[in-house]
């Protein structure tokens, strides 16, 4: 129960990123910090609920993640910890961890209250290190904060299943840096309203046939190699369980990306169309 | 007394920074390597310099900075090892430090002299890499050098008290992450000239009344949310100290910063005019 | 034996290297994870061979370099780990290893074969992470493959020595972050083939009469100082022991680098001729 992770947009060049780790190493000597970025757009909190909800389950129960976007507290956005799936996230309940927990109601979450006890001149970080220290340590979180019933909701834009239950219409959420366009349509909503039936994926004025197993799951026969199907586009859920649009060995500088081949962009519209 | 940090300007692609880590970890297994910065602009010793002020005091004391600017060996540029403020610094003399040190006395200087025992073919971070190790261990200054008594000065630009001290003239040093202009002016210098006085900040035709507690410190009444003030320009004293020119919510892809709607450069002059 | 270095396409944006550190943790929670790289371009199996070649040699005996490039298991590419200078690489057969390996026979390879042992839905990074931590760990190449004998071969551009041993004709493989470019023509090489005889080093239009002993070796006399040579074009052997050409304090920004001021690009001709 050592870990932290951080999740910022605090960039790399800056000094921002290197205090931060100072500060918990001088909390907690014996933390064990793994960046998951740094990078993400400035204030997205959309960019850092995708981002963290990809990478949180690859860490063990008991990971602490700290989200460092938007996170000043003012009198819109609280400072929250909460528990959720065994691991533990301290944010700004800015939307992050409301969009994140989507469906799948939180164990556990608190207002944190110990902005008083600590000294004078305290920030944000200060704050989120001493709270992400403590949870690390084993502490618990009614230590640090009161509990609250639920997180601030947000406009985001979910996926909407229609009334006939014969399509879905999700968006682009996050484009990845191959280009790849994720769309907020999870495989687990698409089986649910499949029940069973095939479906095609549309966009635009295209259209995309199956979702495949792997990026190179072209039927390739002897007539032709893998490389000859560089630039097509394709369907297929990613990692983190989402509907993504891609180009096989995309690659902005040659071969074009989902985004400059297809037109794709943030926000964008994808369907789901049941047959 | 085994944390060792990393400022450097190699970039991230390359395999400079991997390597050195590897070296290090070669040298001394149970270092803690943290990175600083590795995206310092090239043979900029005074952003080096900012970074490494802006982020060491963030560390427990004992920590050792190894710092990869500018670093080769040459007649104009010694290597050295400082001690300051219970922190350990190495680097080249090549105003990084004296930069850093201004107005505090290190507690220690030396002229590293341990290149004629490194196998032949070392390299200038092998160099540091020893030295940074050994401090790291918990050796002395005196193994690695000869104590000198001042490092080399610079022309850096300086902030200014007028001679009738009613004024303040300082410089943009520092552009951040979020487009934030960070000034060479300390809230320390300030305070010290004002005497209890108010005060106003002027740059190009530019005003600013105040200095905000912090970013989001507007007086927000009923009818307005934070949100509205999205772009408002607004000064602050930074957590490195420094009075700073911001933008609240800057955003360089949307909202703009304090470079891009206030045309603040780099260099730029900042006074700080007393009442 | 328990550091594992990083070095892949995936930028640093996304959630892909924290949740690959994430799986490596949750498998051997005492590795020790070092980046050497994740922004190698996109598929490009010649940079990445080039990167992990000239840092793996930093890390101690032993040291597990996972290479995520190119790395999708298909019908052209296995997955392989190989014993070689005492370090184990994990990577797919794509051509990395057979670059970084020309002329220095491998201890020891084999094709990968525990996908089968692997829960369902494991991707290409879950088969890595494990063979990476169980060769951290100690264990054995052959628990987790079958010895092969030959890595495929590739059909990237080598350096050749001209018939009459009078000439080398090689190529830029990489840019640095500096903007000097490395060829893939070696120190060693150039002693073979020299036999004492002086060279000297021709591109395009260009000639580059010596190879100097360090980016400073200017013959400085009392009239000039070291910032009066920057911009001058000089030839080096790098750290990894390539010949690079490369411009005096070179910086994108202002200087200029060898690519700007001289014209180089990947892939173009460099001839070291022998007098």
């Amino acid at each position: 129960m050592s870990i932290i992770t951080l999740t910022t947009d605090f960039g790399i060049k800056d000094h921002f990123v290197g205090a931060l780790k100072g500060k918990i190493i001088s909390d907690y000597a014996d933390a064990r910090i793994i960046d998951i970025s740094h990078d993400i757009d400035l204030f997205n909190v959309s960019e850092a609920s995708y981002v963290v909800g990809a990478a949180y389950n690859s860490f063990p129960k008991g990971t602490v993640h700290l989200i460092g976007v938007d996170a000043e507290l003012t009198r819109e956005n609280r400072h929250i910890a909460m528990q959720w799936n065994d691991h533990y996230f301290v944010c700004a309940d800015n939307g992050i961890l409301s969009i994140l927990t989507r469906k799948m109601v939180p164990q556990r979450i608190v207002e944190i209250n110990i902005h008083d006890r600590l000294p004078s001149g305290s920030t944000d970080m200060d704050v989120f290190v001493t709270v992400a220290c403590h949870l690390a340590k084993g502490g618990s979180l009614s230590v640090i904060g009161k509990e609250i019933q639920s997180l601030k909701e947000t406009n985001e834009l979910q996926a909407v299943v229609a009334g006939d239950k014969n399509s879905i219409k999700g968006y682009v959420v996050y484009i990845d840096h191959f280009g790849n366009c994720v769309t907020n349509i999870s495989q687990k909503l698409i089986k649910e309203v499949a029940r069973g039936r095939d479906f095609e994926i549309t966009f635009s004025t295209k259209t995309i046939k199956s979702v495949k197993e792997s990026y190179s799951d072209f039927a390739v026969n002897t007539k032709f190699s893998l490389k000859d199907y560089e630039g097509e586009k394709l369907a297929i859920f990613n990692e983190a369980g989402f509907l993504e649009i891609a180009i096989y060995r995309s690659n902005p500088q040659t071969v074009g990306t989902a985004r400059t081949l297809l037109g794709l962009k943030f926000r964008d519209v994808v369907n789901v169309v049941f047959k």
